[in-house]
C-alpha cells in the first residue's frame, strides 16, 4: 500500500464532477437507461443499461474532453490529442462546436470507421505508430512546437472529472443500483465514475484479457506497463492506466476482472439480437463479463452496465 | 364527414390503454426517450426520440399482440398471424414467452432479417404472395382450418389498445410535447397514439410516398386501398388503414404527410451518424418528414419522433 492509497482527499472531488456537469452540459447528451429481464440478454441477473453509446461522437468520450476545453483557456493553435480512436473523434467534436483547430494523432490499429468520424468533424488527423502509446509521443512532442493546448486521453483531473459526469447522472436516474460495470484502459471513465460514488456503489472493471491494465496495475501497486492486443485494443489499448485514476480506483474499485475476446464478440452480438444496439467491442466488454461468468453478481445485487461506445462499422457486430 | 366522425365515443378508451399497460408491462420494455438538440440531427427544432426500435422483437408490435394474446384464451392451436415482418416477430416472441405454437405468413418482399428473426424465435414461418394482403388473406383461410386465433397486424381492438401504451408511457415521460410524428402502415401505432392522446398532442402520421395508407383514406373519407412499394413497403406496406383506427385518425391525427424514399434513406444515415442507432426504413420515416420538409415544426412547438423499428441488416443503413 503507498501512502496514496490512505490519502483521504481524493484527485477528483465531487463538487468537482458536479461542476463540470454545469459546465458541459450545453454541449453533451444526458444518456438514457434501458432497464431489462435477465432472460433479455441471458444474464444471471436483470440489468440497466447505461446508453452511453448514443453520445455525441459515438462514446462516454466528449463528457472529459469538454471539461478539459472549457476549463483553460484555449490558445490558437487549437488543440491537440492522442486516441485510439475514440478520444480523438470527441476531441475533434469538440474543437468544432467550440470554433479551435484540432489535431489528432492515432496508431495504425485506428479503424477506418474512428478515422472517418475524426475527419468528419474537420480535425486534422496524423496516424502512425503501432498503438496508442507511439501516437502519444509523437503528439507531445507536435504540442511542444505548436503550443496547442493538450487533451489527454485519460490522465488529466479535468477529463476524469468530466468522465465522471456520468457516474452523476447513473446515480440521479438509478439511484438503486449496488454494482456499476465498466470497461476500463485508461482507466479515466472508471476513475472519474470511482471519484463520483466513493463507495456509495461497487464499481467492477472490465478489461480484455489483451490488455489488463487495471488489472496489472492493482496487482503490482503503481501504473504498469501491459500488453496491448485483441478485438477491443482500438479503444482500450493504453499501455498503462492513468497516474491521476490509480489512487481513486485502489480506494473505489471492487474488483478487477478479464474477459477472452470470443465473450465480448458474443456481447455485441446479444446486444444487437436482443436490443439492437450496435457497440463497438470495448462498448461491450463490460456486459461481456456477466455472459462469460468473469462477474458473477451476489444474491440481490442491482447491476448497470455501461455500454459506452459504438464507433464501428455497424455490420461488424454480426462478424 | 361520416356519423363516426361525430362518434364521442371511439373504439379505445384511455381505460383499455392504462389496462392494456398493466397487462403487458411484465412482457414488454418501457423504452427510454433521447433529447437531442436541432443540430444533432439537422432538424428545424430540439427534438425528442422515443426509442421504440430497442422494444423486445426489434419494433414497438408486441404491445399490440401481447394484448391481444392476453385478453382471450389461447386455443391449443395457438395463434396465426399476416405481417410484412415486425408484428410476425412480435406474434412470434410473445407465443414462445407465453408457451402456445406460432404460424406467421409474411410476403415475398419480407426481408431476411425479418424471416430470420421470426424464426428464431420458434413459429413456423409461411413465406409467399406480393405483399402484406396476401400474406393477410393465406393466414386468414389457414385459420380457419386450424382453428388458431387470429392476431391481426393492425385492426382490432386489443392491438390498437397495446400499441396505445407507447403513447401513454410517452406523455408520463415527456408531458411538454405538442407534437408527435409516428409513421403509419396500417395504422395501428398511430390509431392506439391517437385514442390515448384524444387531442392532448398533435399526430402527425408520416407515410412514404410509396405507401400512402392513410393519406388515401383521409382524402377518400374511408379506408381506400392505396399502392405499395418503396423503401419502407416490408413495415409500412399495408394495402390501407384499418377500419377500426380510421374514426380515430379522423379525430385525433392532425395531418398525414408523405415523404420520398431518397429521405428516408437520409434519416437512417443521419440517425446512425450522429446517433449510432440503426433504424429500418419504416423505423426512420417519421424523422424523414422534419428533414425533407413535409412537416414544418410551428414556432415553439415541442416535437417528438418514434423511432418505432430496426429489423434490418446493420449495415444496411450505410446503403
Amino acid at each position: 500500500m503507498t501512502d496514496l492509497a490512505n490519502d483521504t482527499t481524493p484527485p477528483v472531488t465531487g463538487d468537482a464532477i458536479r461542476a463540470a456537469a454545469r459546465r458541459i452540459a450545453p454541449y453533451i447528451r444526458r444518456t438514457p437507461l434501458l432497464r431489462l429481464p435477465a432472460q433479455a440478454l441471458g444474464t444471471p441477473c436483470d440489468l440497466v443499461l447505461k446508453l452511453e453509446l448514443l453520445q455525441a461522437s459515438g462514446s462516454f468520450k466528449p463528457r472529459g474532453a469538454f471539461n478539459r476545453m472549457l476549463s483553460a483557456p484555449l490558445p490558437k493553435a487549437g488543440v491537440i490529442a492522442a486516441s485510439g480512436g475514440n478520444h480523438g473523434a470527441a476531441v475533434a467534436y469538440a474543437a468544432q462546436a467550440l470554433g479551435v483547430p484540432a489535431e489528432i494523432f492515432v496508431p495504425e490499429i485506428t479503424g477506418p470507421a474512428k478515422a472517418a468520424r475524426i475527419r468528419s468533424y474537420g480535425a486534422h488527423l496524423v496516424q502512425g505508430g503501432a498503438a496508442y502509446d507511439d501516437a502519444r509521443r509523437a503528439s507531445e512532442a507536435r504540442a511542444a512546437e505548436t503550443g496547442a493546448l493538450q487533451i489527454h486521453a485519460y490522465d488529466q483531473p479535468e477529463v476524469l472529472a468530466g468522465q465522471g459526469t456520468l457516474a452523476l447522472e447513473l446515480e440521479e436516474d438509478a439511484p438503486e443500483l449496488t454494482h456499476v460495470l465498466v470497461a476500463t484502459g485508461g482507466g479515466g471513465l472508471i476513475g472519474g465514475m470511482g471519484a463520483w460514488y466513493a463507495g456509495r456503489a461497487n464499481l467492477v472493471s472490465v478489461e480484455p484479457e489483451g490488455c489488463p491494465t487495471l488489472h496489472t496495475a492493482l496487482r503490482e501497486g503503481r501504473p504498469t506497463p501491459a500488453p496491448v492486443g485483441g478485438v477491443a485494443a482500438d479503444s482500450l489499448g493504453a499501455k498503462q492506466v492513468g497516474e491521476t485514476m490509480f489512487p481513486i480506483a485502489r480506494r473505489f474499485v471492487q474488483q478487477a476482472v478479464l474477459v477472452p475476446d470470443d465473450a465480448i464478440r458474443e456481447a455485441q452480438r446479444r446486444l444487437w439480437e436482443a436490443c439492437r444496439l450496435v457497440a463497438e467491442p470495448g462498448g461491450a466488454t463490460a456486459l461481456a463479463a456477466l455472459l462469460c461468468g468473469a462477474f458473477v453478481p451476489p444474491e440481490g445485487a442491482r447491476v448497470c452496465v455501461v455500454v459506452c461506445g459504438a464507433n464501428t462499422d455497424p455490420g461488424s457486430v454480426l462478424d
